[in-house]
């Protein structure tokens, strides 16, 4: 993952109420990779939000707490702000939009990412604490977004910006067009033999056996695995 | 947004153990405009689920409840099974090309997206069910996304896919050039009036002030506020 945004990203929750919330905030930051969370809170944590924090307690337990959102974001850059409704004076970029900003910047530019109470959402002296405010795209005026989904929508977005999806380790390679030919031409045999295939059905048949095990994009185990089937399997049926 | 997409997904959750979850999964279906929900389970739905579940009743008491997860996929003309771990015999998509494959089919295709219990995901009796398995990209291996975190992540791709991002209503556009220009012009009159802007500085301030004032992209309100600041703002600073 882009080094840069793992380490540059904090994620500013003012004045969430539950619990439950504030861990789960800190699973979907181990999920994407993001480690630094703040918390401006007037109360200490409490033990709840350990229940939902699912191996991630470590975000939790070096989380920082602060009074005031001007505390939390004084050694920021740049502050983007969540908001689901439209506010007045201050407008609001798209999610795209936004993370595209935050990959323009310089690679030592601390970006807060601010979202608010559950309830009430941000209000406006949080707003004055933010350089922009970013929008979450929804069907729907109701429900806005739950808190942890809201920041787990955004953090992921950030995530597979940074880190384009690799292709799975598992992921094998097609075999030649040659042996998937030799293998097709097995199967036709066979099922020639078994008369499956006859002299008026021939080229249809055919071409319908080549169209569909062409679609199959046979691998290594795929050929295997027919070749064990139409070798063995068809013959065995036929015995019985 | 595509109707296509909207009335021929269905999420099936596979044996979830969660009351908070279901009503979760429901609120992210609302969120990102899905709402065909079937659930494969033993035991009729508490009323838990309605907790988590904001603005979302609907979604659950149209819900399905099916003995076996072959039920409630026997009428899917495709079926995405959502596994975090790899599963031998069973390779997996990324979740971007499982969005991308889910796009190709023809607008009648009856979509299924299952996802596993909670603690086991989903069983290989579950995968035996399914065309396809996809995976969410995550940063480490521990822990695996949240069930409902799951199928929003999946429901908002496909959403955002389906429905690329309407630059927001209040979007309002740049005034002119000539306009920004007469208004930064007024400021830079000010300015020299004030003696903030005199000979010896004057080519590198007004550079500075073209530069400053031009990259905040002036709409109408901008240089509404702007001319009153320096005609007003300025000005009565200069009477104290």
């Amino acid at each position: 993952m882009d080094n840069f945004l793992r380490e540059n990203i904090f994620v500013i929750l003012s004045n969430p109420s539950s619990s439950e919330n504030i861990g789960l905030v800190a699973r979907g930051m181990k999920n994407t990779g993001y480690r630094k969370l703040r918390l401006v809170l007037n109360r200490p944590l409490s033990k709840h939000v350990f229940k939902t924090a699912v191996h991630s307690e470590e975000i939790l337990k070096n989380a920082f707490i602060f009074p005031h959102i001007s505390e939390a974001v004084k050694d920021m850059n740049v502050v983007f702000a969540s908001t689901a409704r439209h506010r007045k004076n201050f407008p609001s970029l798209d999610l795209e939009e936004a993370v595209e900003k935050m990959f323009a910047f310089s690679s030592n530019t601390k970006i807060g990412l601010v979202f608010g109470n559950e309830r009430t959402g941000l209000v406006s002296d949080d707003l004055r604490h933010s350089n922009y405010r970013f929008s979450l795209p929804q069907a729907e005026e109701q429900p806005s977004y739950n808190l942890a989904s809201a920041v787990l929508l955004t953090l992921f977005q950030l995530f597979i910006k940074s880190n384009p999806q690799k292709k799975s380790k598992e992921r094998t390679s097609l075999i030649s067009r040659k042996q998937q030919e030799e293998c097709i031409r097995l199967i036709i045999k066979k099922l020639e033999n078994k008369k499956f295939i006859h002299e008026q059905n021939k080229k249809h048949v055919i071409d319908m056996i080549h169209d569909l095990f062409g679609r199959l994009e046979m691998r290594e185990k795929d050929r295997r695995l027919l070749l064990a089937v139409f070798s063995k399997g068809v013959d065995k049926r036929e015995k019985q």
